[in-house]
């Protein structure tokens, strides 16, 4: 096989995902707080296939056959619909502006690749979704991480002012948008507040729409008691805003994500038929037996009773590995802010301790037999280099606090040889 | 909303596939002989939710897990081992070329989006899948037809003399790949012979591996009474050749296309890691209670099954469309080769006749209340333009029959306006 790498397209780039994968399937014998996975436990197989079966029985062949590119027009009722009443909002949501995508990384890739050129910039959090920055990289879109507030907030007027440099130096033109996780977010599981939002949009309001905001909800409906307080952007800015907004989110992350269905809203039209050709060409539309049976369990409820299952069930696990970990990490000068909801403990450590790849750490946390996710990645500039994702998705109750146990005793270790 | 359509990324065209949809969802009472959907009434939708079932009752909750990026291990076990047997190849197919993807359609895409720049070219089939057209547009690479001999193979002294005229001009570098529909072609429902895949792999191998090979078998299985002869590109290179080589299929299209899986193949390790690399941005895999559904239903014969279902009703419809059409368009000039796969008639107008959107054909044909795809869209050069697709997938036998008849008046009405 001769063709050259050079020979390849130029459009893509090596993966951080990939390398953590490899390190899994190496050593199979590893716990796991590093993937974003749900937990086997909770998935609703039983609940599914009696949908399964009731679709059967209403005998609607056409739920095997292709369906439209934009998406199943019944789902993406249901799903504007429960926009509104988690929104609150005092107007409608356009059918038209919505699309069901391949799990919401799909509803990301084709909102970046129509919106951007290669050589334009991203403006993200910090920390960000590093499977999003990676998204970029392979686009040939700069990622910029933007100055945060202390609560985790972007910073308007240090963002400001980032925009009025670009402005001097010319550059304005190559910034398309602000990416925002804004629920439980990952990793931080921080949400963005009410305020942040509007003055975000505010912000970008003055550019005249040439600046759109992507606000990735994925993990809004994973909170653990009460939804947070803060409504979309969508609802936000209101109807007739000038800012171009993209909101996504996944039916499936919080149900069943071997599904794989999520779901994009657009209010800039010329956009959104942008992503619909390009989805046209990627896959004519996502599998709509998938949609059928989504739409199904919405209606019947058991979407969100089996939301109910989750969110108790995660609530434990988050409160098991806090626990387990909180006794050592605390006293080694760790810190963290435990999250309302979502998937992942955020963890700062002491400002000397590295946590990246070919750290100490991460060498003796594998040696210990638990996999975790080194900060860096989920910051643009791969800066600052001393946190660490934990995600209690995977595991069950009595793993967690075997993995947290080998994590304490890896941090230990590190920092006696540092001392040492 | 004053995001402008310049601000937008240039990645991206307009789509025909959307014009040929706008215009059946304003016209709902269009029989379409266009879309390449398949039958509701022989979607499987009893024999799938009794796979649903069985999955449930061995209770292996992780089918409603994130799967692997690359597919499911035990569906790509399935599928080489299938490809080994149609191919009667003497050795093994590797696991690791392989992986799946949200119908064939990606696995092109990817295909596509890895290898090529935009500026670069692939060269085509004179007719080609005209989805394949667009994405090639959408992509920025540029699609340029092939000389075809009349049996419906490339030529391969024409196709020789073309790379050699690249080479002379300084852009042979541009040429990246030869792309074929081998199976019952969508639209001409031709299959490549043996000869001309091992002559047009010697013919790639002098240029040192530098022009790949995409094989699109989508169609291999839909053979009305025994399979075409030629084996697959991947068994007639053999192992250790030159070219790089890029199979793709779908496991969806002859069984139940609201399931969307495809599969993929390819010999040449880093472009494949490419693809997975772009892959893991795009979505982290199919859905994976899909690939639990598909891998089932191989293992349980059910696939298979309904296959001989699937050919006996596509054959009787060919049948009845091709006599339905038969004693009008003849009488009027028109001829057609009747296929022995695949789901197309891919019809040949009187040379002063076009069938464009524009054309007055098409005008008739609508009016008549019927929809085709005008041929120059399968075409890289959109000419010739006297050619029509009409497909028989989606509608049952009383509503070809009707299909056929109002498509003959259109012709009729269309050659008395020319005559008159």
């Amino acid at each position: 096989m001769s063709l050259k790498f050079s020979q390849l397209g130029t459009r893509q780039t090596e993966s951080d995902i990939a390398r953590l994968m490899t390190a899994a399937l190496q050593r199979p014998e590893l716990l796991s707080l590093a993937a974003g996975f749900t937990d086997d436990r909770t998935l609703p197989l039983a609940e599914l296939t009696e949908v399964a079966v009731s679709l059967c029985e209403e005998g609607d062949r056409s739920v095997l056959q292709y369906g439209a590119n934009q998406g199943s027009q019944k789902l993406r009722k249901l799903m504007t619909g429960r926009l509104e009443a988690q929104d609150h909002a005092g107007w409608s949501y356009d059918l038209e502006c919505s699309f069901i995508s391949n799990g919401s990384q799909q509803a990301l890739y084709l909102a970046v690749q129509t919106l951007c050129d290669p050589g334009d910039i991203v403006l993200v959090e910090q920390p960000t979704y590093f499977v999003f920055l990676e998204m970029l990289r392979g686009l040939g879109v700069e990622a910029i991480s933007m100055p945060m507030l202390r609560n985790g907030d972007v910073d308007k007027a240090g963002l400001s002012n980032v925009l009025e440099a670009y402005a001097a130096a010319g550059n304005l033109d190559r910034v398309k948008a602000v990416y925002l996780v804004s629920y439980y977010a990952n990793p931080s599981g921080h949400s963005v507040s009410r305020e942040c939002k509007s003055s975000l949009l505010a912000l970008l309001g003055k550019f005249d729409g040439t600046i759109a905001l992507f606000e990735d909800a994925a993990y809004r409906e994973l909170f653990y008691a009460k939804p947070f307080e803060a409504e979309s952007s969508l609802a936000l800015a209101g109807e007739g805003n000038d800012v171009p907004i993209f909101y996504s989110t996944t039916l499936t992350k919080p149900f069943a994500t071997g599904l794989k269905v999520g779901f994009g809203y657009c209010t800039h039209g010329d956009w959104l038929d942008r992503m619909m050709a390009v989805k046209g060409q990627q896959d004519f539309g996502t599998a709509n037996y998938n949609q059928a049976l989504l739409a199904k369990s919405l209606e019947t409820g058991l979407f969100d009773r089996h939301l109910g299952v989750l969110r108790k069930s995660y609530l434990e696990k988050i409160e098991t590995l806090h626990i387990h970990l909180a006794d050592t990490l605390l006293a080694q000068g760790w810190s963290w802010t435990l999250p309302e909801g979502g998937l992942y403990l955020w963890l700062m450590a002491p400002g000397d301790m590295e946590t990246g790849f070919d750290s100490e750490l991460h060498q003796a946390a594998i040696e210990a037999g638990v996999l975790y996710v080194p900060g860096e990645l989920c910051n643009a500039g791969r800066s600052p280099r001393n946190w660490a994702r934990l995600s209690f998705g995977v595991l069950g109750l009595e793993d967690l606090k075997k993995a947290a146990d080998r994590f304490c005793f890896a941090v230990k270790h590190t920092t006696a040889m540092k001392i040492s």
